[in-house]
C-alpha cells in the first residue's frame, strides 16, 4: 500500500510541484484560530503549515494545541503574507485528541518553558520547535561525520561498550553485573581508542562513534555520564598529519551544517542567543593556528594586563582560563592547537617526543567553548610503551594485547577524540550539554 | 604538513594517474619471495601490491611476513600476469620488525586458520584478509543503513543505553551498578524502541542505531551479548506500511553492497562458502512474498511430505523449521513476510486487530538465515495498552511516559527492529556471528 500522505518539508520545499494538486498531511496542532485557520507541524522541518478551513467546520469544536489529525486539502498560494503557500482543507481526520486538562500540566502548552522544564518531560520535548530543531541539526552532524570518513575510505568499527580494563586515572566507570557472566569484572567503556588502534594496525586507517561512560559525579553544563564520542586511528600518520586530518574534519562538519541546516540554525539564532553563524564562519575562514606548549607557556607569562586566577608554570596543565585568552584574545578568537604538551600531565599512550620531556600531544581549543578535540600520535615503540605504563601503574597484564600490537609489525600512528555531544553544543550555541542530547543521563537521572 | 603516502585501494584504482610516477606506499608485508619481490597490503583493499625488489637490497635481510614498511618507488606496468601494476623500488624504510618465533604464536602465520583461532586473537585479525574483508563490508552496510534514512528525511535519534525500565519478558538485562549513582536501579538496553516512539511523536520519522544487550546464556552460533541494532519508527506508518518500509530498505542495502564491496564478496563467495550473489540476487529479483499468520498456520498444516519437530497450531509460535519450510520450500527460496500473529505469542506494545485475537505484527523471513526483521504497528489507544500492560504484568508505573504518549495527541505509528550483525552474517555468509563485530561478547568472554 502506497503511503498516502507527504511531509510538509517535501510540500515547502518542492511547492510548485503541488500548487492545485490535492494533497494529505498528518501532523499535530501548533497553534490555531476558531473560524479560520490551523497551524500544522509534523516534525519534518522547523516550519508549519497554514491550513485554511471553512468558519462553519465541525472541526473547531473539537480541535486544541496538540491535538494529531490529518488534512486533506489544496495546496494554494497564501494570501498572508508570512507564508507562500497554504492548504485549503477539503477534509479533516482526527486521531488523538487532547484533554485541555492535561495540556496544561505540559510542555506543550503555548508558553515559553525553561530547558530545565523541557527536560523533566524530555519524551515530550521532540514536539517543541526549539529541541526538535537541535535534534535535526543532531542528525545532520551525525551524517556529515559518516560522510567525512566514508569519503576517504576510513573505515567505521564498532568497539566494545563492555569490556574488562578498568582504566586507572581516566575517570570513575560504571561496572557491569550479571552473576559473573563474563567470568571477570567489567565496566562500561570510557573510549574505544585502545581497541580503535588494534584495528587500525590492519585496516589502516578505521574510526569509531559510539557510546561512551563516566561516572564522575559532576553535574555541570558540559558533563554527561553517558555520550558518544568520534574517535578515529589512523596508521602510518605522525602528529601534523593528525592535526591536519581533525582541522579538515571540524570545516568539513561545520560547512555541511551550516549548508543543510540553514533554517534550524537560523531559528537557533533569533530566539536562543545571537552569533551562531559568526561564530561558525570564524571556524571557516583561516586556518587552524599551531603554537606548542612551551610556546603557549610564554605568551601567557608576558603577556600584560591579564591576570590569571592558576599560575602559568611549565609543566602545569592548562586551564580554561588560559585556553581562552589564547584562542579568544591573544589570537582574536581563532581556533588553535596547542601541542607538544609535558609528558606528566598526559596518559601514557602518547608518543615521547626525542626531549624526553613533551609528548606528540594536541588539544584544539575553539573560541567560546574550550577544547573539542584532544589527540595525540601514539607510543608505538614496546619498551618505551611498557616503561611508561609501569610508571603510570598501569596494569600492564590486562592490556598484554595492547601492547602485542607493538611486537607485530608496530606502526607509527596517531589518533584523535570528539565528544559528539560537545559539538553539538558549539555548533547549536546551546549552553547546557544536557539538551542536546535525547535522553541525558546524570548523577541522580536516568530517567525514560 | 601533506601526508606523503598512497593508499593501496587508491593507487590500484586509479593507476593510469599514477604510472611511472613515483609514490610511497605504507603498509605489510603479507609474502614475499628473497631477491625477488614483497607483496604489501595496507586494509585499504583486498587487493596486495607487488614491490618489485633488486635482489641485491639489504632489505631481504630484515624482510618477514607482518613487518611494517615503507616503499617508495615508481608504478610500472606488471610483467606478471596476476597484476596490471606494480612498484618498482627505490627505497624501503622499516617501521616495526617482527620475530620470526613470534610469527609462529600468531594468526599472522602464512597458513589456514579457523575462525575460532582468529577471535582468540581478535586483537590481530584485521590483519588477516578475511577478517578485514568482513570489517569493510561491514563498513559499507553501516554506511548504506545511515544512507537510506537520510534520504528518506528519517532522523537518526541516539537512544540512551542505561536504562530504569527492566523489561520482563524480553530476556535478562545486564545491571549497571556504581553506588546508586543514578539513584534507581539501572540496566543495559535491551532496545531503543520505547523512545524512539517518544521521539518518533515529535520528529515524525525516526531511527535509532546503536549497541543493545541480552544476559542470556545463550552460546549459538546467531546470538551475542552485545550487539548493535536498526530500530526505526514512523508516525503515520500502518502494517502495510512498514512493511513496505522493511522490504525497500533490505533491497536497498543490498544493492548498495554487491556495488561497493564486490571484491570483498567476491573474495568471500571464492573462500568461505559459494552462492553468496546469488543469495544476495534472490533477495532483489522479487517482491517479498506477503502471507498473513492465519495461511502460513494453513498452508504447514496441509503440506504433504513434510514432517516437523514441533507441532502445528494456530497460537503456538513459528519455529525456525516452519519459517525455513515456507521461505525455502513452498515459496521457492524467497523472502517471505508473515503478518498478523496471534496477540498472545506477541509483546504488549503491538497494536490488537479488529479480531480481538491477532495483532499488527510482522516478521520477514529470508532463506537461509531466517527471522531477520521483526516489526509491528504500536498501539496508539491508550486504553487498550493500558489493559494489555495489566495483563501481561508490567510495571506501568516505571512507563508512565510511554503510556502518556497516548494521551497527548497520539498517533498511528510502526516500526521495526534489525540486528546489524544477523544482517552482516546473512550478506557474508558467514557461519558465526562471532566472527561479523570486531570484538565480541558473549557468555565468558569479554576480551581485548
Amino acid at each position: 500500500m502506497k503511503l498516502n500522505f507527504n511531509s510538509i518539508k517535501d510540500i515547502i520545499s518542492n511547492y510548485r510541484l503541488y500548487l492545485s494538486k490535492k494533497i494529505s498531511i498528518k501532523g499535530w496542532v501548533k497553534h490555531f484560530r476558531s473560524n479560520c485557520f490551523i497551524i500544522i507541524s509534523d516534525g519534518s522541518t522547523i516550519k508549519n503549515i497554514q491550513i485554511y478551513v471553512d468558519k462553519h467546520n465541525w472541526v473547531f469544536k473539537k480541535i486544541n494545541i496538540g491535538v494529531s489529525l490529518e488534512v486533506i486539502g489544496v495546496v494554494v498560494f497564501s494570501k498572508g503574507k508570512k507564508q507562500i503557500i497554504e492548504i485549503y482543507a477539503n477534509k479533516i481526520n482526527i486521531y488523538g485528541n487532547f484533554n485541555p486538562e492535561d495540556l496544561q500540566k505540559t510542555i506543550l502548552q503555548p508558553k515559553e518553558h525553561s530547558f530545565k522544564k523541557l527536560r523533566e518531560q524530555a519524551y515530550l520535548r521532540f514536539r517543541t520547535t526549539i529541541f526538535s530543531s537541535i535534534m535535526r541539526i543532531r542528525h545532520n552532524i551525525s551524517f556529515s561525520i559518516h560522510k567525512f570518513f566514508y569519503k576517504k575510505k576510513i573505515y567505521y568499527i564498532n568497539t566494545p561498550i563492555i569490556t574488562t580494563y578498568d582504566t586507572e586515572g581516566a575517570g570513575d566507570m560504571f561496572r557491569v553485573t550479571n552473576n559473573d557472566f563474563f567470568g571477570a569484572y567489567t565496566y562500561l567503556t570510557v573510549s574505544g581508542q585502545l581497541q580503535g588502534e588494534a584495528a587500525a594496525s590492519g585496516l589502516g586507517k578505521i574510526y569509531t562513534f559510539g557510546p561512551t561512560f563516566r561516572a564522575e559525579k559532576s553535574n555541570t553544563f558540559r558533563h554527561l555520564s553517558e555520550f558518544w564520542m568520534i574517535e578515529p586511528e589512523m596508521s602510518f600518520y605522525e602528529l601534523n598529519n593528525i592535526m591536519s586530518l581533525a582541522e579538515e574534519f571540524l570545516k568539513f562538519i561545520i560547512k555541511y551544517v551550516i549548508k543543510h541546516c540553514y533554517e534550524d540554525l537560523s531559528f537557533l539564532e533569533k530566539n536562543v542567543k545571537k552569533k551562531i553563524f559568526k561564530i561558525l564562519y570564524s571556524i571557516l575562514d583561516f586556518p587552524f593556528e599551531k603554537i606548542s606548549y612551551t610556546n603557549a607557556i610564554k605568551i601567557l607569562k608576558f603577556s600584560k594586563n591579564v591576570k590569571f586566577i592558576y599560575p602559568v608554570n611549565w609543566g602545569a596543565d592548562l586551564q580554561s582560563e588560559h585556553e581562552k585568552f589564547l584562542s579568544e584574545h591573544y589570537f582574536n578568537n581563532r581556533p588553535i592547537i596547542i601541542f607538544n604538551y609535558p609528558l606528566k600531565i598526559k596518559p601514557f599512550y602518547m608518543r615521547i617526543n626525542n626531549d624526553n620531556k613533551t609528548v606528540a600531544a594536541m588539544d584544539i581549543i575553539f573560541p567560546y567553548i574550550g577544547e573539542i578535540i584532544g589527540g595525540s600520535q601514539r607510543e608505538e615503540r614496546y619498551n618505551v610503551l611498557l616503561k611508561r605504563m609501569i610508571e603510570s601503574n598501569l596494569d600492564t597484564k590486562s592490556l598484554w594485547w595492547y601492547l602485542n600490537i607493538r611486537r607485530f609489525g608496530s606502526v607509527p600512528h596517531s589518533g584523535f577524540g570528539l565528544g559528539f555531544e560537545r559539538l553539538i553544543q558549539f555548533i547549536t550555541n546551546i549552553s547546557n550539554i544536557k539538551d542536546v542530547i535525547p535522553f541525558p543521563r546524570y548523577q541522580n537521572n536516568a530517567l525514560f
